[in-house]
């Protein structure tokens, strides 16, 4: 039998993708980021049909990753703003943005271009990075169990090290 | 008209997601980066319907993200291995799993734990750095017009300067 949710496996990439992992859902996020707020102002930005758009608002706000407030001008407006949560999703949005510049880039060179305010220098590339501060791949970083462990690393590790062995019989 | 693909959206995260916003492709990189080779890995280890698991590896291919080999033990046998422009989707995993960490985590605290291999100590979380290094939030970044320019970016910001002088008078 196949799966049909992705929140009933145990990893944390599986599950974080489970309330973001929709093309739909990062736009409008991504938009938030830009300082949209109001139902009118995705619809018509995303060009997005409004089931889906209140469909996807609607999950958002469910997972805690926008809540909704009374806009401070007109009470009779709802503002979708990003929680904390969400709001920390901020470095796959620019992830996003620079690995399509890298990899997906326009002939004319970048769209756009992010800069500190305070220094109005360039932001750097996303990475991974050791404790030291060094730029890291896959190749330089081993996956461990923590203090909870994980079934589907433990999984994995062991399909790879089947494959290796049999390889060297 | 509302939209039917992201591709002809001209932004780069609409375009990343194009490519990668899939909550199975998603998942079959994070095995890639896991170590998982073939078919039958990944199909054993997800537990995903083998027509999905072969569109989502055709589609990954196609994009160039992973690409097909055979087998060094077995010519019988095809591997799929990540691209470098796959390879560099790294960050995007390990800032998924720390994120889900952060506001999905298991009460028996982390599930997995990423080392760097030199030095087994703990990597950093993912974050946006100025140049200097600093971290910052979506709060101190700008967001401006590159070489290419960016309409998507433009009507954003039209959009909220509008919301903002009528909130005014």
């Amino acid at each position: 039998m196949s799966r049909t949710s992705f929140a009933e496996i145990d990893c944390g990439v599986a599950q974080a993708l489970e309330q973001v992992g929709d093309k739909w859902a990062l736009v409008i996020l991504r938009s938030a980021f830009l300082g949209l707020r109001r139902f009118d102002e995705f619809s018509t930005h995303l060009n997005i049909a409004p089931n889906i758009l209140s469909n996807r608002l609607s999950k958002l706000v469910e997972r805690d990753i926008m809540y909704k407030k009374k806009a401070p001008d007109d009470g009779r407006v709802i503002e979708y703003k990003l929680t904390p949560k969400g709001f920390e999703l901020y470095p796959l949005v620019v992830f996003l943005n620079q690995w399509a510049e890298r990899w997906l880039s326009s002939p004319d060179g970048a769209r756009v271009v992010f800069t500190e305010l305070r220094t109005d220098k360039e932001i750097r590339p996303i990475q991974v990075l050791s404790e030291e501060g060094d730029v890291l791949t896959a190749r330089d970083v081993k996956i461990s169990g923590g203090t909870a462990g994980s079934q589907v690393m433990e999984d994995a590790h062991r399909i790879v090290a089947a494959r290796r062995k049999k390889a060297k019989t």
